[in-house]
């Protein structure tokens, strides 16, 4: 599989960070973007750009807020071709926060927002056009999104100045035949204006790379991937799986390989992420992880079973 | 998705026996079969029917020979309509260690053959259907069959008594369109016949559960799984993401979700199967998954890219 036109963003630090409140060490985000650097790979978003008056800053690392120093440090001193990327929730960041792209050394703000906010992310979408940078909006929990609203929102967001549009698969609930309904349906609306299919996909089910694999058959072309899989709950697509599948020449597996075994397969030991019973439940239920994550922390044991039939029994009440 | 036709095969401890010499307690076994039967699995396979003429039976557990005496002890008292499989390798096992159907509870024969072996295979199979058993073909290493042999093999296997045969992807190297089109290839010769297609997926890449949903929307009827993806290396088709994938009322996945939690969960702390690097590196390369099992009980410590260029350099030296 070879398209000169598909675009890899390794999202590792960014959606990895939701594990443990983006408290990276330096040296590591340092070493990612390195690896990240060398592989070939297009894009790295490096956190979000949260403003610290929303947020207690002492709770989270750097990360979480993308400054411009920040990123300067985990950067400065690597050879790299890789774009910078940064996203940006709905409601968590005031327009005056971010720079003009002429004092900033991202390249591209992703706006992630439900199809509910889309307007909001319009609105966002645009002021960050305004001053100079690639934008995407990335329309999160699809799979629960109802068809006409998704419509609508495609219709708008395809007289937007974007780069791409993500399908999020938030909760790792979509199989194969959605992932296509929804690619070709996105690529109907944003193909003629020159915007991009994008897909984002969680592995609840085992499925973050075959979707992934599925949406570029049907013509997406912006690829999110972590390395080693990690992200929060059952993590994402593997960025090794990915380069090894796209064969494109300009992408290099040896770096991946040498991190994973130097820095991920410790910090597993450390922090969890992968294929966990718990958020298989929420998936298979298309619901958001939160259940699992909750039962995971909680004191008091729920069985496996218990989560299950807790989950199916609320949905059956309503 | 939803298809009466269609078969569930449990091989948990058959396949996940890879792992240890087949040295599950009868009290594990049990275990298993009572899940698997409260599940409303349709088939379960027990293990091997290997000879203990051809392997020193003190190494082994039960599972590898499958005796009608350990049959009866891991399965006696407990309610069931699972029917019982057992496995065959070509060469390993003796016409005469077959006993008749009636002298046995097992209801069919799965013969494991390499596409060079089929007429082996088929030899064995008339025998197994005279004596009055189910019998199937599963084709290894499929991945690696040249088209004019396996085309001819099919041919030749839709002239047997056979209830399937199966794609096997016993180095997990398969993508979907590669799924499809054997699916579609092995259907073509074999259902005239009456005959099914199977599936048997690894998961070196992560396609495990992702590629035999593929092979059933192509029309395959007999899916093999596993409790929680046991097995060699990276591991199979978790049966529960199967049977929640496949709708049917008949099956329950409450007692799978109870017996992961109970034993499988304390089993993976014990014994190693899913996921790993060396695994998906042997995948990505359609390779016998030996070099990483080689590298994960050496003494001598290989880094990840020195299995990766080992590997790439051995090939491409041909």
């Amino acid at each position: 599989m070879y398209r000169s036109e598909i675009k890899v963003l390794d999202c590792t630090i960014r959606d990895g960070g939701l594990i443990n409140e983006h408290l990276f060490e330096d040296r590591f985000v340092r070493a990612v973007f390195q690896a990240i650097s060398a592989a070939g790979v297009d894009y790295i978003e490096l956190g979000y750009r949260a403003s610290p008056r929303y947020f207690a800053a002492e709770k989270f690392g750097q990360a979480k807020f993308c400054s411009e120093d920040f990123l300067r440090k985990v950067t400065e001193g690597i050879q790299s071709n890789t774009k910078l990327s940064t996203m940006v929730d709905i409601g968590r960041v005031d327009n005056s926060d971010i720079p003009l792209k002429k004092d900033s050394i991202v390249d591209m703000m992703r706006i992630a927002c439900y199809v509910k906010d889309v307007d909001k992310a319009i609105d966002l979408v645009k002021h960050c056009a305004d001053k100079g940078y690639e934008t995407t909006v990335n329309i999160m929990a699809v799979s629960t999104a109802l068809f006409p609203d998704l419509e609508e929102a495609l219709k708008q967001l395809s007289e937007c100045p974007l780069k791409a549009v993500y399908i999020v698969d938030s909760y790792g609930a979509l199989f194969s035949e959605q992932i296509h309904f929804l690619t070709q349906l996105y690529a109907k609306y944003l193909n003629p204006k020159k915007i991009e299919v994008g897909i984002h996909c969680h592995n609840n089910q085992q499925l973050g790379f075959a979707n992934t694999i599925e949406a570029i058959r049907k013509g997406a072309n912006f690829l999110d991937a972590t390395i080693y899989g990690i992200g929060r709950a059952a993590g994402n697509c593997p960025l090794e799986l990915l380069l090894s599948f796209l064969k494109n020449p300009k992408f290099k597996l040896d770096p991946i390989l040498e991190i994973i075994e130097k820095d991920f397969i410790p910090l597993r030991n450390e922090i969890e992420w992968g294929y966990m019973i718990p958020d298989m439940i929420t998936g298979i239920l298309n619901q958001h992880p939160r259940a699992a994550i909750e039962m995971r922390s909680s004191k008091e044991k729920k069985s496996f079973v218990e989560l299950y039939r807790g989950l199916l029994n609320d949905s059956e009440m309503i």
